[in-house]
């Protein structure tokens, strides 16, 4: 139950961001820039830095929806993703996104915690200055995004199937649809 | 130095914004729609509380920056901006703000970390829903922004009165023309 009167039933930030439309826009469209570039980077990637960053933060929501979404994007393997939100580093991903992996999980502990070593390591990897920098914003923007969904306590659906609904949509359409969906009557996630 | 070459010798997170103007544009209109409102929340009051969890996440530039000006709408009261982002409940301030404060300090901490008597001292303050949201997005938003300024090392000046120049621009115009400000030759605060 939401600490405000959102004024519609509309799950986790989707519930938020329709209250204050003003601020929903910037939102969605730094999720947008960050998340679906696929400039160094795939989106695959960026939803797994956004999903080990939201398990991190206990946001059940948001570790949940993005999950799904790099699991759509990796033809289903919820294995994977689940694996890799809980730090195994045995998981079969790229060196280079583990060594990003490490400097996501260190910025949501704090922006200091990152150290040159953490730099030095990913560059060996092949990480550019872009992956970087991207990494790092990623993982600021979903200390963000879980502490907006959680400090508010919106709306969390437990059913695990309604997010991997919701993923395919994201993954096809992107997620500034989802602003615009908010103006029109959407099912809500049961 | 910071970690990656952002081509630009630009402060905090100026130079991170230059590097890459398509998150830069949603980061600037996040913070002007969130800062600069006077509906409900002063624009004093806003930056107090981004000042407040920027100094609970040790991060120099934020806090010294937001801290300027929010000590520019209070006439240059450096002394109670100082106090009340240090935690000092003896401040001379508003009941409400001191609440809202409250719920501030314990999203930086986490989002699962508000709890309902928080809200209910809140608003037995006379906070709205609206102040409510606005402060738990203001305290998540810095959570990013300190990350972003501090998980790549961006460069920060440390002469304070460089801080307070770069206030009276911000409080005059606005945080959206520091995009527009990137555009064009700026001088890099000393």
């Amino acid at each position: 139950m939401p600490y405000i009167d959102l004024e519609n039933n509309l799950p986790g930030i989707r519930g938020l961001m329709s209250f204050r439309k003003e601020t929903a826009m910037p939102l969605t469209e730094l999720a947008n820039t960050l998340l679906r570039d696929s400039d160094g980077l795939s989106p695959a990637e960026r939803e797994l830095i956004a999903t080990r960053v939201s398990y991190l933060n206990d946001c059940f929501y948001c570790q949940t929806s993005h999950g799904a979404i790099a699991s759509h994007y990796l033809g289903g393997d919820t294995d994977l993703v689940d694996r890799l939100k809980k730090g195994d580093e045995e998981v079969s991903v790229s060196d280079k996104l583990k060594a990003l992996l490490q400097i996501a999980s260190k910025v949501q502990h704090g922006g200091k915690s990152v150290t040159q070593q953490d730099i030095d390591r990913a560059r060996l990897c092949g990480a550019s200055d872009k992956d970087i920098h991207d990494t790092v914003l990623i993982a600021a923007a979903f200390c963000m995004y879980n502490r907006y969904v959680d400090g508010l306590d919106a709306l969390t659906p437990t059913d695990e199937e309604s997010y991997h609904a919701r993923a395919k949509q994201v993954a096809e359409n992107g997620y500034t649809n989802r602003i615009f969906s908010i103006e029109q009557p959407t099912p809500v996630l049961k």
